[in-house]
Protein backbone atom coordinates (compact mmCIF):
# COMPACT_ATOMS: atom_id res chain seq x y z
CA UNK A 1 0.00 0.00 0.00
CA UNK A 2 1.10 3.08 -1.14
CA UNK A 3 0.84 6.29 1.40
CA UNK A 4 1.50 9.85 0.99
CA UNK A 5 5.65 9.98 1.49
CA UNK A 6 6.07 12.65 4.74
CA UNK A 7 9.56 13.34 3.63
CA UNK A 8 8.29 16.90 3.36
CA UNK A 9 7.16 17.13 6.20
CA UNK A 10 8.51 19.56 9.06
CA UNK A 11 7.77 17.11 11.75
CA UNK A 12 10.18 14.89 12.21
CA UNK A 13 8.19 12.22 13.77
CA UNK A 14 6.67 11.99 10.67
CA UNK A 15 9.87 11.93 8.35
CA UNK A 16 11.31 8.89 10.64
CA UNK A 17 7.97 7.01 10.19
CA UNK A 18 8.52 7.42 6.10
CA UNK A 19 11.30 5.96 6.76
CA UNK A 20 11.02 3.05 9.34
CA UNK A 21 6.86 3.41 10.02
CA UNK A 22 5.87 0.64 7.32
CA UNK A 23 5.27 -2.26 8.96
CA UNK A 24 8.19 -4.18 8.84
CA UNK A 25 10.84 -2.67 9.06
CA UNK A 26 11.68 -1.91 12.68
CA UNK A 27 11.66 -5.91 13.51
CA UNK A 28 14.56 -5.72 10.42
CA UNK A 29 16.14 -3.34 12.37
CA UNK A 30 15.61 -4.74 15.37
CA UNK A 31 17.19 -8.19 13.85
CA UNK A 32 20.03 -6.95 12.28
CA UNK A 33 20.72 -5.15 15.78
CA UNK A 34 20.87 -9.13 16.78
CA UNK A 35 23.43 -9.56 14.05
CA UNK A 36 20.93 -10.88 11.76
CA UNK A 37 22.82 -10.27 8.31
CA UNK A 38 21.24 -12.43 5.29
CA UNK A 39 18.54 -12.32 3.37
CA UNK A 40 17.78 -15.70 4.19
CA UNK A 41 17.83 -15.34 7.76
CA UNK A 42 15.46 -12.26 8.08
CA UNK A 43 13.58 -14.33 6.14
CA UNK A 44 13.76 -17.27 8.00
CA UNK A 45 13.60 -15.80 11.42
CA UNK A 46 10.62 -13.09 10.38
CA UNK A 47 8.56 -15.27 8.38
CA UNK A 48 7.51 -12.63 5.70
CA UNK A 49 7.23 -12.65 2.14
CA UNK A 50 9.90 -12.53 -0.25
CA UNK A 51 9.26 -9.55 -1.95
CA UNK A 52 8.46 -7.79 0.85
CA UNK A 53 11.23 -8.36 2.45
CA UNK A 54 13.25 -7.56 -0.29
CA UNK A 55 11.49 -4.09 -1.18
CA UNK A 56 11.59 -3.21 3.33
CA UNK A 57 15.42 -3.82 2.96
CA UNK A 58 16.07 -1.72 -0.38
CA UNK A 59 14.40 1.07 1.46
CA UNK A 60 16.29 0.79 4.19
CA UNK A 61 19.59 0.91 2.19
CA UNK A 62 18.30 3.33 0.63
CA UNK A 63 17.78 5.81 3.28
CA UNK A 64 20.91 5.00 4.77
CA UNK A 65 19.69 2.63 7.90
CA UNK A 66 21.36 -0.67 6.27
CA UNK A 67 24.40 -0.81 3.55
CA UNK A 68 25.53 -3.70 2.10
CA UNK A 69 28.68 -5.38 2.24
CA UNK A 70 30.44 -8.37 0.69
CA UNK A 71 29.70 -11.55 2.82
CA UNK A 72 31.98 -12.23 5.97
CA UNK A 73 32.88 -16.01 5.10
CA UNK A 74 33.50 -14.51 1.08
CA UNK A 75 30.39 -16.31 -0.02
CA UNK A 76 28.88 -14.73 -2.92
CA UNK A 77 25.83 -13.56 -0.91
CA UNK A 78 25.59 -10.02 -0.21
CA UNK A 79 25.07 -9.36 3.95
CA UNK A 80 23.11 -6.29 5.22
CA UNK A 81 24.50 -4.20 8.61
CA UNK A 82 23.18 -1.19 10.38
CA UNK A 83 25.07 2.54 9.67
CA UNK A 84 25.42 4.46 12.17
CA UNK A 85 22.20 6.41 11.42
CA UNK A 86 20.60 2.32 11.76
CA UNK A 87 22.44 2.02 15.44
CA UNK A 88 20.81 5.38 16.34
CA UNK A 89 17.59 3.78 16.23
CA UNK A 90 18.44 1.80 19.53
CA UNK A 91 16.77 4.55 22.08
CA UNK A 92 13.57 4.02 19.84
CA UNK A 93 13.44 0.05 19.94
CA UNK A 94 14.07 0.16 23.59
CA UNK A 95 11.73 2.60 24.32
CA UNK A 96 9.23 0.82 22.30
CA UNK A 97 10.11 -2.51 23.84
CA UNK A 98 10.03 -0.97 27.63
CA UNK A 99 6.71 0.64 26.55
CA UNK A 100 5.34 -3.48 25.63
CA UNK A 101 7.19 -5.03 28.46
CA UNK A 102 4.54 -2.79 30.52
CA UNK A 103 1.51 -3.17 28.72
CA UNK A 104 1.53 -5.73 26.42
CA UNK A 105 2.45 -8.94 28.73
CA UNK A 106 0.43 -10.56 31.71
CA UNK A 107 2.40 -10.63 35.06
CA UNK A 108 4.48 -13.42 34.81
CA UNK A 109 3.93 -13.76 31.10
CA UNK A 110 7.75 -14.62 29.40
CA UNK A 111 9.33 -12.46 27.48
CA UNK A 112 12.89 -11.03 26.15
CA UNK A 113 14.43 -8.66 27.96
CA UNK A 114 17.29 -6.82 27.69
CA UNK A 115 19.93 -6.08 30.09
CA UNK A 116 23.43 -4.76 30.44
CA UNK A 117 26.27 -6.89 30.43
CA UNK A 118 28.10 -5.41 32.91
CA UNK A 119 25.69 -5.27 35.51
CA UNK A 120 23.61 -8.23 34.41
CA UNK A 121 20.44 -6.14 35.18
CA UNK A 122 17.54 -4.51 33.25
CA UNK A 123 18.09 -1.66 31.86
CA UNK A 124 16.63 1.88 33.49
CA UNK A 125 13.31 3.29 31.95
CA UNK A 126 13.67 5.28 29.01
CA UNK A 127 12.12 8.74 30.79
CA UNK A 128 12.02 12.01 28.56
CA UNK A 129 13.92 14.89 30.54
CA UNK A 130 14.69 18.68 30.30
CA UNK A 131 17.42 20.12 29.26
CA UNK A 132 18.56 19.73 33.13
CA UNK A 133 17.65 15.61 33.60
CA UNK A 134 14.38 16.89 35.50
CA UNK A 135 11.81 14.25 33.67
CA UNK A 136 9.32 15.69 32.14
CA UNK A 137 5.38 14.82 30.44
CA UNK A 138 3.68 15.24 27.73
CA UNK A 139 2.00 19.10 29.94
CA UNK A 140 5.63 20.63 30.26
CA UNK A 141 6.05 20.40 26.61
CA UNK A 142 5.82 23.69 23.97
CA UNK A 143 6.37 22.57 20.24
CA UNK A 144 8.02 25.45 18.50
CA UNK A 145 9.23 25.98 14.83
CA UNK A 146 13.18 26.46 14.55
CA UNK A 147 15.27 27.60 11.54
CA UNK A 148 12.17 30.08 10.91
CA UNK A 149 12.44 34.00 10.78
CA UNK A 150 10.57 34.44 14.23
CA UNK A 151 9.80 31.04 16.65
CA UNK A 152 5.98 30.12 16.79
CA UNK A 153 4.06 27.84 18.22
CA UNK A 154 3.73 24.32 15.99
CA UNK A 155 1.21 21.94 15.44
CA UNK A 156 2.80 18.99 15.22
CA UNK A 157 4.20 17.12 17.99
CA UNK B 1 -2.93 -5.57 4.24
CA UNK B 2 -3.22 -8.00 7.21
CA UNK B 3 -0.18 -9.03 8.45
CA UNK B 4 0.59 -11.83 10.69
CA UNK B 5 -0.55 -10.81 14.08
CA UNK B 6 2.49 -10.29 16.95
CA UNK B 7 0.58 -10.74 19.85
CA UNK B 8 1.90 -13.98 21.06
CA UNK B 9 5.30 -13.12 20.23
CA UNK B 10 7.86 -12.91 23.06
CA UNK B 11 9.07 -9.91 22.32
CA UNK B 12 7.43 -6.72 23.28
CA UNK B 13 8.95 -4.76 20.27
CA UNK B 14 6.79 -6.94 17.98
CA UNK B 15 4.04 -7.05 20.58
CA UNK B 16 4.16 -2.99 20.67
CA UNK B 17 4.04 -3.09 16.65
CA UNK B 18 1.05 -5.33 16.64
CA UNK B 19 -0.47 -2.02 18.57
CA UNK B 20 1.28 0.85 16.98
CA UNK B 21 2.88 -0.51 14.07
CA UNK B 22 0.52 0.03 11.49
CA UNK B 23 1.62 3.34 9.13
CA UNK B 24 -0.56 6.20 10.58
CA UNK B 25 -1.09 4.63 14.33
CA UNK B 26 2.25 6.86 15.97
CA UNK B 27 0.74 10.07 13.59
CA UNK B 28 -2.73 9.60 15.28
CA UNK B 29 -1.15 9.14 18.87
CA UNK B 30 1.42 12.12 17.96
CA UNK B 31 -2.34 14.15 16.76
CA UNK B 32 -3.61 13.14 20.23
CA UNK B 33 -1.01 14.37 22.54
CA UNK B 34 -1.41 17.50 20.79
CA UNK B 35 -4.68 17.78 21.56
CA UNK B 36 -6.46 16.45 18.58
CA UNK B 37 -9.45 14.89 19.66
CA UNK B 38 -12.24 14.37 16.64
CA UNK B 39 -12.27 12.13 14.10
CA UNK B 40 -12.90 15.47 11.31
CA UNK B 41 -10.19 16.74 12.63
CA UNK B 42 -7.41 13.86 12.59
CA UNK B 43 -9.07 13.60 9.17
CA UNK B 44 -8.12 17.17 8.35
CA UNK B 45 -4.59 17.10 10.04
CA UNK B 46 -3.50 14.13 8.60
CA UNK B 47 -5.25 13.81 5.33
CA UNK B 48 -6.06 9.91 5.10
CA UNK B 49 -8.82 7.96 4.13
CA UNK B 50 -11.77 8.07 6.41
CA UNK B 51 -11.84 4.37 6.06
CA UNK B 52 -8.05 3.75 7.00
CA UNK B 53 -8.61 6.69 10.02
CA UNK B 54 -11.92 4.98 11.41
CA UNK B 55 -9.99 1.24 11.24
CA UNK B 56 -6.93 2.69 13.09
CA UNK B 57 -8.34 4.74 15.50
CA UNK B 58 -10.93 1.46 16.51
CA UNK B 59 -7.90 -0.09 17.17
CA UNK B 60 -5.95 2.34 19.03
CA UNK B 61 -9.23 2.43 21.45
CA UNK B 62 -9.44 -1.63 21.66
CA UNK B 63 -6.04 -1.87 22.22
CA UNK B 64 -6.34 0.51 25.27
CA UNK B 65 -4.12 2.99 23.85
CA UNK B 66 -7.29 5.78 23.38
CA UNK B 67 -10.33 5.96 24.42
CA UNK B 68 -13.49 7.49 23.71
CA UNK B 69 -15.53 9.90 25.71
CA UNK B 70 -18.52 12.28 24.97
CA UNK B 71 -17.87 15.64 23.31
CA UNK B 72 -16.58 18.17 25.64
CA UNK B 73 -18.98 21.15 24.52
CA UNK B 74 -21.95 19.00 24.33
CA UNK B 75 -22.47 17.93 21.16
CA UNK B 76 -23.06 14.86 19.83
CA UNK B 77 -19.92 13.88 18.43
CA UNK B 78 -17.14 11.38 20.27
CA UNK B 79 -13.68 12.66 21.11
CA UNK B 80 -10.48 10.18 21.31
CA UNK B 81 -8.32 10.65 24.30
CA UNK B 82 -5.10 9.10 25.39
CA UNK B 83 -5.28 6.49 27.60
CA UNK B 84 -2.14 6.13 30.05
CA UNK B 85 -1.05 3.45 28.17
CA UNK B 86 -1.22 6.08 25.02
CA UNK B 87 0.61 8.57 27.29
CA UNK B 88 2.80 6.10 28.03
CA UNK B 89 4.38 6.28 24.38
CA UNK B 90 5.95 9.27 25.00
CA UNK B 91 9.10 8.08 25.27
CA UNK B 92 8.66 6.14 22.13
CA UNK B 93 7.56 9.53 20.43
CA UNK B 94 10.56 11.36 21.37
CA UNK B 95 13.22 9.11 20.58
CA UNK B 96 11.91 8.77 17.13
CA UNK B 97 11.63 12.49 16.93
CA UNK B 98 15.30 12.95 17.57
CA UNK B 99 16.38 10.57 15.50
CA UNK B 100 14.36 12.09 12.96
CA UNK B 101 15.89 15.98 13.97
CA UNK B 102 19.25 14.34 13.83
CA UNK B 103 19.00 12.60 10.39
CA UNK B 104 16.38 13.95 8.04
CA UNK B 105 17.03 17.25 7.95
CA UNK B 106 19.32 19.39 6.20
CA UNK B 107 21.08 21.80 8.56
CA UNK B 108 19.19 24.91 9.33
CA UNK B 109 16.01 23.33 7.43
CA UNK B 110 13.19 24.24 9.82
CA UNK B 111 11.72 21.80 11.59
CA UNK B 112 9.06 21.23 14.54
CA UNK B 113 11.04 20.95 17.78
CA UNK B 114 9.70 20.31 21.50
CA UNK B 115 10.98 22.32 24.15
CA UNK B 116 10.40 22.30 27.85
CA UNK B 117 8.06 24.75 29.22
CA UNK B 118 10.36 25.87 32.53
CA UNK B 119 13.79 26.18 30.77
CA UNK B 120 12.59 26.96 27.35
CA UNK B 121 15.16 24.33 26.06
CA UNK B 122 15.50 21.28 23.61
CA UNK B 123 14.55 18.14 25.58
CA UNK B 124 17.46 16.18 26.17
CA UNK B 125 18.47 13.71 23.76
CA UNK B 126 17.18 10.37 24.74
CA UNK B 127 19.76 7.46 26.16
CA UNK B 128 19.88 4.26 26.57
CA UNK B 129 21.06 3.61 30.27
CA UNK B 130 22.40 0.65 32.21
CA UNK B 131 20.50 0.29 36.02
CA UNK B 132 23.18 2.77 36.99
CA UNK B 133 22.29 5.34 34.75
CA UNK B 134 25.50 4.32 32.54
CA UNK B 135 24.78 5.06 29.12
CA UNK B 136 25.03 2.05 27.06
CA UNK B 137 25.55 1.09 23.98
CA UNK B 138 24.56 -2.00 21.49
CA UNK B 139 27.51 -3.98 22.20
CA UNK B 140 27.42 -3.69 26.27
CA UNK B 141 23.80 -5.58 26.01
CA UNK B 142 22.54 -9.17 26.30
CA UNK B 143 19.18 -10.29 25.57
CA UNK B 144 17.41 -13.65 27.73
CA UNK B 145 14.12 -14.40 28.17
CA UNK B 146 12.26 -14.08 31.57
CA UNK B 147 9.28 -15.79 33.38
CA UNK B 148 10.52 -19.31 32.05
CA UNK B 149 12.42 -21.81 34.31
CA UNK B 150 15.88 -21.30 33.34
CA UNK B 151 17.39 -18.10 32.10
CA UNK B 152 18.22 -18.53 28.75
CA UNK B 153 19.72 -16.24 26.08
CA UNK B 154 17.21 -15.12 23.39
CA UNK B 155 17.08 -13.99 20.12
CA UNK B 156 15.22 -11.23 19.46
CA UNK B 157 16.34 -7.98 20.55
Amino acid sequence: MKHKSQQNSICPIARSQDIVGEWWSLLIVRDAMLGVKRFSEFQRRLGMAKNILSTRLKGLVEAGVLRTVPASDGSIYLEYELTEKGNALLPTLVALRQWGEKYLFAPNEPHSLLIDRKLHKPLKMIEVQAADGEPVGLNDLDLVIIGEPSRRKAKHL
